[in-house]
């Protein structure tokens, strides 16, 4: 059988791990890694591998895997999608999500290509999830509640502040969705720590939730990668109230982000040519495997 | 917009409950019940619907939910498919979900109707669940802990034995996929609790759990609709292991299995003819609303 050609593009956290979920497929291969300098320095994991700065040079590829940061996504994605490739990526922008797929939509149609958007674990599995606890329970209230875990867009904006030389912005789940934030910060010399935290408490990012922040000499101690979700529905099936639901993961967060994105680049191939978010594909189609062994298996 | 037209068939307790979801949509509506005797005696509920003992009394059906034992699924599902009118079910016994698949495909298929099959909660909306814990931790291993709740199946095993006027199996989770078995049994006068124990625990069906019977003078107080699960995955994602999954329910059992059954009535308008499993179709189309509500809502 015919293997399937995945090149990742971006090999930060995301592109790494996506790489170790994808060489542990046996339908799937690595065409080759695109990164803007198109080298392999310092990372002896990719010697024998083809790092490349244009898809191009890899020749056939069936599914580009965007290990870029979401504001990045878009435009790539057209880039490919125009070429006939597939994209998946790990969108992670909320409120933009049905406008980048009304967006890739038309473009993928057009080049007869599919495109898989917001395909990590949220969005991505946890909107599944969602979508699942909906329809057991039409009528009812869900609540994602996140962490505790590092948040990449409150640390970046933590990072940003006067007096800052470094930062880690944790999300602390306080329930029913709402999150407290916890945050660490390696004070610049002579910086005042009074006038940091209200920097930080102050700023729209912070300033409706409840947050605390430490002064520390490294984020080293707590600079895990480990994140977690606990989704709860509560509502009623039918006319029957008290169907309660709860969905619980504790994870390793680029490393389950890697793992997804590697599921939805197998199914962009199952998929007719259009854009999709993971909740308008079957779930079989990330799996490897034969379909019947699979329902065998699995249902 | 046209209504999508259901017929129930079968009016036990999955009736009802399928009955009270489908009136709860927008987008459906009941075109009336299918009963043996076509008659609505005894269901006040039923004041005003169409009961019928053949689906044609009905005019145009688009999906027939076939709330009857799973033995009789099959053929119903035959006959229906080959009129052209999809059918949903919870067909419930797990090693024979393939096989089913396989003999209502061409049928669906030549038809141009579609069927959607073992779609309750388990088999159903958990299978959903283990495919997508599969996909996020590729490599390890899944546990399906049941209960506590009302067994079916083991229940009738204990009422079919000499000297049990009346019997309640309820399922245990003793963890890691195993279970254990509380038996409640009302005994005929004259018969022999220790005689009916024996018969019991020495049965295939409860010979390899730890099974405890006790003997009571009405189950009752013991028979309730509750029921629920709790599916645990912990494995790798890629080469990452320590991911941990679960998921967990407390729910009415026949509600939940209604409610199911409603979605899936509502999707198999949306699908290619053929037969499929749950975890063959997208979350989405189980959902009443637009589409790009849907998904700004839940992804």
């Amino acid at each position: 059988m015919k293997k399937i050609k995945v090149a990742i593009v971006g090999y930060g956290n995301i592109g790494k791990y996506a790489l170790e979920a994808l060489e542990r497929t046996s339908d799937m291969e690595c065409a080759g890694i695109v990164r803007r300098n198109g080298s392999a320095e310092g990372f002896p994991e990719l010697a024998g591998k083809k790092v490349v700065s244009d898809i191009k040079e890899l020749g056939d590829v069936d599914v580009a895997i965007l290990a870029t940061p979401s504001r990045k996504v878009c435009e790539n994605a057209q880039k490919y999608l125009a070429m006939g490739i597939n994209t998946v990526d790990s969108f992670d922008i909320h409120t933009d999500v049905v406008e980048l797929r009304s967006t890739l939509d038309p473009l993928a149609k057009s080049s007869g290509a599919v495109s898989i958007i917001s395909a990590g674990w949220d969005p991505g599995s946890d909107s599944v999830v969602r979508a699942l606890l909906s329809a057991l329970e039409p009528v009812g209230e869900t609540y994602t509640n996140f962490g505790p875990g590092r948040s990449m867009g409150h640390t970046v904006v933590v990072k940003s502040k006067a007096g800052v030389k470094d930062a880690l912005s944790l999300t602390l789940p306080a329930g029913k969705g709402v999150h407290d934030r916890l945050v660490y910060v390696v004070l610049e010399d002579g910086a005042d720590f009074a006038e940091v935290e209200k920097a930080i408490k102050t700023d729209p990012y912070f300033a409706h939730d409840k947050t605390e922040v430490k002064a520390v000499p490294s984020i080293d101690p707590y600079n895990s990668m480990m994140h977690g979700v606990n989704i709860v529905r509560d509502g009623e099936s039918g006319c029957t109230a008290g169907q309660h639901v709860d969905f619980n993961m504790r994870i390793n967060n680029p490393a389950l982000t890697g793992q997804v994105l590697v599921g939805v680049a197998r199914a962009s191939v199952k998929q007719k040519p259009g854009c999709y978010t993971m909740i308008e594909i079957p779930v079989i189609d990330l799996l490897e495997g034969e379909r019947e062994d699979l329902i065998r298996k699995l249902v």
